[in-house]
């Protein structure tokens, strides 16, 4: 396995697309990924993982059916596996989300927005 | 699963000593620690545990036998399963660890920085 550290800034400046996940880090079976969001995502859910989202810059809410979250940069949630959930961000949002790897942006759902193979950049 | 956000800065304020990891989140059989580091800690590899380290204040220099790997804030790095390394801190420096759960701090070493249960704060 290369070992080679990973900055980042610098592999956030190599995209400027929204909802569009790219893998930064593998271990364990999991996969270290950041995305660029902005507006409204769709609601869905995962049915076998569950899913970090830690904000490193920017304001991220995580719609539930019964509640809000807001994430201002530097906290982090959990989004256990089968709770629908939709992510909305009235601004750019970075984050960086720890998922089993393999785990499709919009779990159950096929949408314009589901990326099926997100690159390793 | 209860969930509620994580803030990294007020999880950070509940603790002085350093070496001593907190786990802050817990997905996919992974747990999410904390961990201030300042001076040198032990040689160790883990036997099956992939471990990644995000630093999110100041400068960890990860030695491995043949280099060192100089990580400033913002940067990660995954160290592979069965690798010897060592961290070392000139001055503090926080750290964000992703790992299996049960992995031993130290881990095929047993000495006086070996946390066997690190506690969920």
């Amino acid at each position: 396995m290369a070992m080679d550290k990973v900055n980042l800034t610098n592999k956030f400046a190599q995209f400027d697309d929204y909802w569009h996940p790219r893998i930064v880090g593998e271990l364990n079976g999991q996969h270290v990924k950041i995305v660029k969001l902005k507006g409204e995502f769709v609601w869905h859910h995962h049915d076998e993982e569950d899913e970090l989202f830690l904000v490193l810059r920017g304001r991220l809410v995580i719609q539930f059916r019964e509640r809000d979250i807001l994430l201002e940069e530097g906290e982090f949630l959990v989004v256990p596996r089968q709770v629908e959930h939709r992510p909305v961000a009235e601004e750019e949002c970075w984050v960086m989300l720890f998922e089993p790897a393999g785990t499709l942006n919009t779990g159950n759902v096929q949408d314009e927005k589901t990326v099926a193979a997100p690159e390793a950049i």
